[in-house]
């Protein structure tokens, strides 16, 4: 029978569990953290990810990119007004070489509003590249690919 | 304190995982391919399933009925017209011995309309019965026991 | 790199899998049993929770509370008359000391309607310190942090 990788299939799933209880928390300032220095984060929607067009709705390719969008959101304190939970489910991984993982998972996240209502708010799949070598793995890559082309004008929030 | 077969329980989540992501990566082609060749896979909804009341919505008993149902719905084109986004979790396994193990999970699927608009498609339990003695593990049973039995018109598609 | 310890988390998620297939399968009299004996079991919103406001909606601080409850319900009869499917994941585990881990994790549970309806019921965290010296191992404390403030009346059932 093929055999996973137990200790990186666990070391990845706990990466991914930090990452959205930090954002969960509302620990933004952590967030650019779980990323290489020149790491890269980009959210697509399906649609335009299948036909290859390139245009992201977010795109940054360093953790300094990550902590300015982390500054502009507190600064334009639309992140706070309401709540988000993040499901993570189905995690795939496959090691590249002795360095570096790939990872494929699904989401679901729900917004709460402050009235206390909730609705489903995206979901999608998550596909990243996560190097192996340091203290914790980090991304190299987080290609975050909505399922809904309808995109909401607060998604500037991280997911 | 009892312990978890971690190779098992690893191997079983990983099935699991690919099963979703082939079903919504439309990867259609790949599910009879999760089954051994005189698998059964049955649709049926909780108030049934707890009656006993021999009512699938969908009932295969080979992989060959597994292939027909996928070319029926290329033909139809009905599956294409939306995405659909699985979270499975809570997945419990129990070794039945050597060469079987059985596992129950709870999944939600979210369907994503061409439109845009999110709606909670299905949720309940998936009740498997799996064989450990291929090359990779394959379900010799897999029952969908949806928790609605409210049935939508579309649901030929594969849970 | 960082090491998950393995047998540690998969014995948790067994754990906490466990109880949530107890609940949805309505199996409410196995509930109290997933506590040690002078277990605490809390619901409260992340509003009170992160304000220190001591308002618990549900507060019980041991197993025969837990047995009071679950009777009233039985009498109540209101729980029976819909469905409950959790989606626990996300779960984060750390050793306390030799008999003792604390857990967080992230839920969702979705309530089906006798009528057939479904809806997103409630989603939040799970905040466990779990006692490991057991032939299982049982919740010293589980605080139920519910997302939203909108309370629904009948939530007295178990989360």
């Amino acid at each position: 029978m093929t055999r996973v990788d137990v200790e990186l299939q666990l070391a990845i799933e706990n990466l991914l569990a930090r990452y959205v209880h930090a954002l969960d928390d509302d620990r933004l300032e952590e967030w650019p953290e779980f990323f290489v220095e020149d790491g890269r984060y980009r959210i697509t929607t399906a649609e335009n990810f299948e036909r290859k067009l390139p245009l992201p709705i977010i795109y940054a390719d360093s953790r300094a990119m990550l902590r300015d969008r982390v500054s502009a959101l507190r600064h334009a304190n639309i992140y706070e007004a309401q709540r988000y939970r993040h499901g993570v489910s189905s995690v795939l991984v496959e090691r590249v070489d002795a360095r570096t993982a790939q990872a494929t998972s699904n989401f679901q996240v729900v917004r709460i509003m402050a009235s206390g209502e909730s609705m489903l708010f995206a979901s999608g799949r998550y596909l990243d590249r996560i190097r192996l070598s340091g203290e914790t793995p980090q991304f190299e890559e987080r290609v975050v690919v909505l399922d809904s082309r309808s995109i909401d004008t607060l998604l500037a929030i991280p997911l």
